[in-house]
């Protein structure tokens, strides 16, 4: 269980299979992201028809709506959704740094109001693991503090720091739960109770933090590395506002020296190209709400890069939209009835469109493990990217 | 084709098959509104997996948008939507008698002003017929001039003889299309040329008008009659504020007059029990849109009446939405998830709601339909009602 093997290697760029409780992951894999515990828009067999292996839950929306305990009352992530495949639940980090002048850090967590009721909340590396539990995904992220993406040394710094020393809270309190679960002694430690759901089969991944800056980032991966072995790690503060080159160079950094059997998850990345610069250079996971977001703005990729489906050019046209494409809208639906779903904004357009962009991502991931398998991803990857920037995007 | 076959009689209630040159239709019946092309929110696999077997679209909406020649030029609107089952399109009657204050009537037809974009328009019996012919549904209903439920006898009355008259000229239009598509000699009227699309076999329905006044419903029916034969008959101007008890005297009074071997199709109507009021009194097929703004409401018809899925009682819920129903919303997804969707906004709420109830009301027909084959639909009906009006519906 959470074992990790690399399948192939062709330079930086990996095939692995990463087996998880609720299933095995072939990767490079694109993670659709269910931020309320759906895939916006999708229901979870229009997932599956994806190709997706594995979704994201988004920890402060669920901690907010439903809340934890119904989720937990409910049997679980898996259950509520009906999604029975693998799931990730990021830690909420994140969310809460996002919130501006709706939140107070301090070193025991973060004070933050919720954006649907004004209530005062605080989530502490304890919390987070509790709540994470309780959602009861195959991996939990650690609690992480984010900076912007041109926080300054001393920002990123503290920020850094931070996170590692979160990482040991976030650390103690996910082995009391799993202590918990297996029936052994549990120290407590701030909370009186631990949550129940001891069928939960979790697996916890550091976050290495750091900004743009070099030294911090080494010191990040350095001082998560001491507190391992894990079974996965990320990398996060990446396109949150930094320039695409220092984000290809903060992971080239850190590829090297991170660990060969443990997939490298490069959280809320990305665009099309962004899957394949990240892939070049080692990373194995990817997720961002890009796709859905684009779907629902009647954005659609396509190997030609971005087309506004909105456009009067395809009014009246049989083509699909995009003929390379094995998903259901492209198989199914001409492009002028497409454009029509967005002119007299029927919510089928939304979700045809986010469903073709997820199968985009998806399939990107499965091209690209199929060219690492075969040698040839370099070349290829090349001339997608080529194509891809050729159409303008 | 557009042959009706009665299978069996119980009373006023029929069990039929009505062949169409996209499929047969069992009836009774439920016809799913497809608006815009498009039954709000779903998918044509979506309706197809409810076991609808036809839907309408609006002559008013696609005539704005798209425009009847963009669907035209995709080749009608099974090839536009992918609704390769029969359909049936309404004459934009309705509509443009809805639009209050933006129309001007005449005997040549109404102008009305496009709710979209403020342009004015005209829609005549033979506009009406020319854009049904491009739309390219199986079957296609006159232009009728609809007048409000509660109005008096003067205004009822013309009304229901402009619809007669109406009538004479979409035979003739209808007529001349059908005469072009065999290649015979076409004798035109006010338009210069008539609309292509020579494949399209299509018939005509009327629409019997009148209000709530007998002798003007009487009138009506001896006069659409007059002009037939007709491959069915759809009563028009109910449900649109009068009395349930007026509506069921209306339908009583005209269903024993009209021919056996014709589909009785109740435009506009309705919810459950308006279904099996409906069949007791010889409809064959209805259509509404209320199945869809339900479920966009959050409201599901249970057999118990109705439920609202935001209710803090379903918080937790993992039971079914209706355990005794077999569509894809209550065979997958718990009560907690369903609400959960609704507080959280996520569009596939409001989809797996508008499936659930459009099966609802579908499965309702197939049900009538084996109770009336077996002989047994007036006391399973009669218990079927005394049950959801218990449920305080």
């Amino acid at each position: 269980m959470f074992e990790y093997v690399v399948d192939r290697a062709v330079g930086a760029a990996r095939a692995g299979t990463l087996s998880l409780p609720h299933g095995t992951v072939h990767t490079p894999a694109f993670m659709p992201v269910g931020t309320h515990a759906v895939v916006r828009g999708l229901s979870a067999g229009d997932v599956r028809r994806t190709g997706a292996q594995i979704i994201l839950g988004n920890t402060y929306h669920l901690h907010l709506r439903p809340g934890e305990s119904v989720v937990q009352a409910m049997g679980g992530l898996h259950q509520f959704t009906t999604w029975s495949g693998p799931m990730l639940t990021d830690s909420g980090g994140f969310q809460v740094f996002s919130l501006e002048g709706l939140r107070r850090i301090e070193e025991n967590g973060v004070e933050f109001q919720s954006h649907i009721d004004g209530t005062l909340r605080t989530l502490t590396p304890e919390r987070a693991m509790d709540i994470q539990w309780q959602l009861g995904a195959d991996i939990a992220m650690a609690f992480d503090h984010v900076v912007p993406g041109q926080s300054s040394f001393d920002a990123a710094r503290e920020g850094m720091e931070r996170t590692l020393r979160w990482l040991d809270r976030c650390k103690e309190r996910h082995e009391q739960l799993a202590s918990q679960r297996d029936g052994g002694a549990v120290a407590l430690g701030s909370a009186a109770q631990l949550p129940g759901r001891t069928a939960v089969r979790q697996t916890l991944w550091p976050i290495i933090q750091g900004g743009i800056h070099d030294d911090l980032r080494v010191r990040s991966l350095e001082g998560t590395l001491e507190r391992g072995p894990w079974t996965g790690v990320a990398i996060g503060g990446l396109s949150v506002g930094e320039a695409k080159p220092v984000m290809h160079r903060v992971i080239e950094l850190l590829t090297p020296a991170l660990p060969v059997n443990a997939p490298r998850y490069l959280m809320g990345v990305g665009f099309p190209p962004d899957l394949l610069e990240g892939i070049a250079r080692g990373i194995d996971l990817f997720d961002c709400v890009a796709a859905t977001r684009n779907g629902r703005h009647g954005t659609a990729w396509l190997p030609t890069g971005r087309l506004n489906v909105r456009g009067a050019a395809l009014k009246s046209s049989t083509a699909p939209l995009d003929p390379s494409c094995d998903c259901e809208t492209c198989t199914t639906y001409p492009r002028g009835y497409l454009r029509h779903l967005f002119m007299v904004e029927d919510i089928l357009g939304l979700r045809l469109i986010s469903l073709h962009n997820i199968r985009f991502l998806v399939r990107l991931g499965e091209q690209a493990r199929a060219h690492i398998l075969s040698g040839t991803f370099h070349g290829w990857s090349r001339e997608w990217l080529g194509r891809y920037y050729a159409g303008g995007d």
